[in-house]
């Protein structure tokens, strides 16, 4: 009997389960992913893809213990679930939002690895107290499977010296473990890797932008990171759907002074009501944003766009030049007038895009946007970061 | 009898009175210069040159009107003094630094102008109440002598709408008067005036960068600015002497949530005790640490020309394209390495600069550095915001 591998990639958020189902025999291929929905409310919901049928069911999910043994249920389902057999479950990987200093790269969990995420914590409260979640959820639920974290943070674990640290006291830094860490690791380093199947190119200068709901540009030197917006935390850098990206210090400070604001009302009001939300005062989303299209829409969009241009720029000085652009994710693989926007400020370097193939949204297509005359490759490639998890996990599990 | 008119410049720091008197016949001449240090300390110093002869004076002067009465005393000295009459002097001008939404120029001091330099304040805590102070000292130390402010802000004053907005929720902008003012903006259009002086262009994209103890960088376009690194306060931007400039917000928060800082400290962190001097651990002067060069002092070094790189390539981005980038202040002038550095980065512009013309420190001359087949054109500009704030004040005295 053939034995049939097949692959589990878990991304969590605070209330939200997304899975994906890779099957591994000679390619990987997404068998069935889907998504649980408002864990921990009254009005939960699981939505799933498998077979090339939508599901939809309404549920009441407690907590992401819940989630995993409702989807378990689903995955094994004895009739029709398309994993038969438990042993046939390879393995389980992970998104985990926060490596710190600890993870070059993604790793076979055990206790020790559990004790590094849970001491992570500290440096994305959120986000690294539900990764760690499921980890121990799925020891319970899938017992003897190997699970794998990948971090979205290990990509920029060897960021050069001038761009880790920031110009604060070094006391301070090393105390409370501030740096660039960096995110969206998973997503650059695919689009990276994806890149260099369409592009011909040995050495090259790449700046990758991820334009999602969170926002991020990285500069690339012959594939390794030399820059990346996010920072401390993924508020840093661009302005994004909800959250300000890199300000002025002394807003941050005056604010909470004036305002009587404490740290965690300021973070909340920086993370989850500023960028296109606070200018527009409508809505986070840049496709929403550009139907309304009144006076405070068209302002946040701007800006939104100005501050692209600006880390693409500051990024073509730090690589001394540029041999290619990238754009990827929701955004910027989905919304044609940003990256033309985007791109019409760089014509002095030789920028020119052609608009039809940059008008046409083929949702999925990898392809080149610039036209035959243009001094540097603009390209979209599509964000893939469960497949990427996936990948990882396989590799990192048979080392 | 010839009429002699005399502008007396001021520039108040908390503890210092700098004070320069230029003759205005025909041109505007320095005559008389210098600068009270340590105001309000026992160790009170006063240095001044007149007639190219440098005094010094040791005397403790308890505040800045005790310090005003004591430069009246020298400027207006029977035998010596450089002023004969009292009414020779035909003006007062101060540099203020905060001019907030209020000033898009110079002007005339009145009732009116003093209640908005005060209403400033909160904006400014410690230039604008001193700078106030000074005005005030002034109509008492010289009665009917007519005083005009120069605002280190006017120049941005109409700054896009895109650029000087902050990502964060519209109310509290307003409310609390946030938005980027930008600073040095005497030195920025000085830097541009002299510039059209030496360079014969019509249109031009220009690159300002003021490095000294404070830095920032301007974009300009055609003579007027449309985007400048420092922020609400002077705190933004680059990383500076002891300033952090702009840092992702979340460190701000993180920071004062984990150490117990309040925002008060947490200002002073960032304004005092960050920059270069936080992270060599030695100085905050990038000719001290030039000097001492080890390993933290390399690093200050490189974090320091890296976010100057970053920011010139971000404004060449907004600009689509630069002809010029500007060197001014004391080390943009006097620190041929810093140029050196941060032009190699743009090599992919066809910078080149001359490096014999680059290495002679000629304090004092404007000139070009670049080579003749360099791409873009590299200047050097002394600044003299005293000159600069000289000239204006005749402008606004006498319209």
């Amino acid at each position: 009997m053939e034995m049939i591998c097949i692959i589990l990639v878990i991304n969590l958020g605070s209330s939200t389960l997304k899975f994906n189902l890779f099957s591994n025999s000679e390619n990987l291929c997404s068998i069935c992913n889907g998504i649980c929905e408002c864990i921990g409310f009254e009005h939960g919901i699981v939505r799933y893809t498998y077979k090339g049928k939508s599901n939809e069911i309404n549920v009441h999910l407690k907590n992401h213990k819940e989630a995993f043994a409702f989807i378990k249920k689903i995955l094994f389902d004895e009739k029709n679930g398309p994993i038969k057999h438990y042993k046939d479950l390879e393995a389980i990987g992970h998104r985990v939002v926060h490596g710190g200093e600890y993870f070059p790269g993604p790793v076979l969990v055990d206790d020790n690895v559990i004790e590094k995420i849970k001491d992570l914590i500290p440096l994305a409260p959120i986000h690294n107290a539900v990764n760690l979640e499921g980890i121990l959820d799925c020891q319970i639920e899938f017992p003897n499977i190997p699970q794998v974290a990948v971090f979205d943070t290990s990509f920029f674990y060897n960021l050069p010296e001038k761009v880790k640290n920031y110009p604060i006291p070094n006391d301070l830094s090393k105390k409370y473990r501030i740096r660039k860490y960096g995110f969206h690791g998973i997503s650059h380093s695919w689009a990276y890797k994806r890149y260099k199947k369409i592009v011909q190119r040995k050495d090259c200068k790449l700046i990758s932008c991820h334009l999602g709901s969170g926002s991020s540009v990285c500069a690339i030197k012959n594939g390794l990171p030399i820059d990346i917006s996010m920072g401390l935390t993924p508020l840093g850098g661009l302005m994004m759907g909800t959250r300000s990206g890199s300000i002025d210090p002394s807003v941050v400070t005056y604010l909470m002074d004036k305002s009587g604001m404490s740290c965690q009302e300021m973070n909340e009001l920086l993370n989850k009501h500023s960028g296109l939300l606070g200018i527009s005062e409508f809505s986070g989303d840049v496709r929403k944003i550009m139907e309304k299209n009144d006076r405070k829409c068209v302002l946040a969009l701007d800006m939104f766009i100005y501050r692209i241009v600006k880390y693409i720029g500051s990024y073509i000085a730090s690589l001394n030049g540029v041999d290619s652009i990238i754009f990827t994710g929701g955004i910027g693989e989905n919304v044609p007038y940003v990256r033309k926007k985007v791109c019409k400020n760089f014509e002095f370097l030789g920028v020119d895009i052609d608009e039809n193939i940059n008008n046409k949204t083929i949702s999925g297509v990898e392809r080149l946007i610039s036209s035959e005359k243009s001094k540097v490759e603009i390209c979209v490639i599509k964000s893939n970061e469960e497949f990427s998890i996936a990948e990882l996990t396989v590799k990192t599990k048979r080392c």
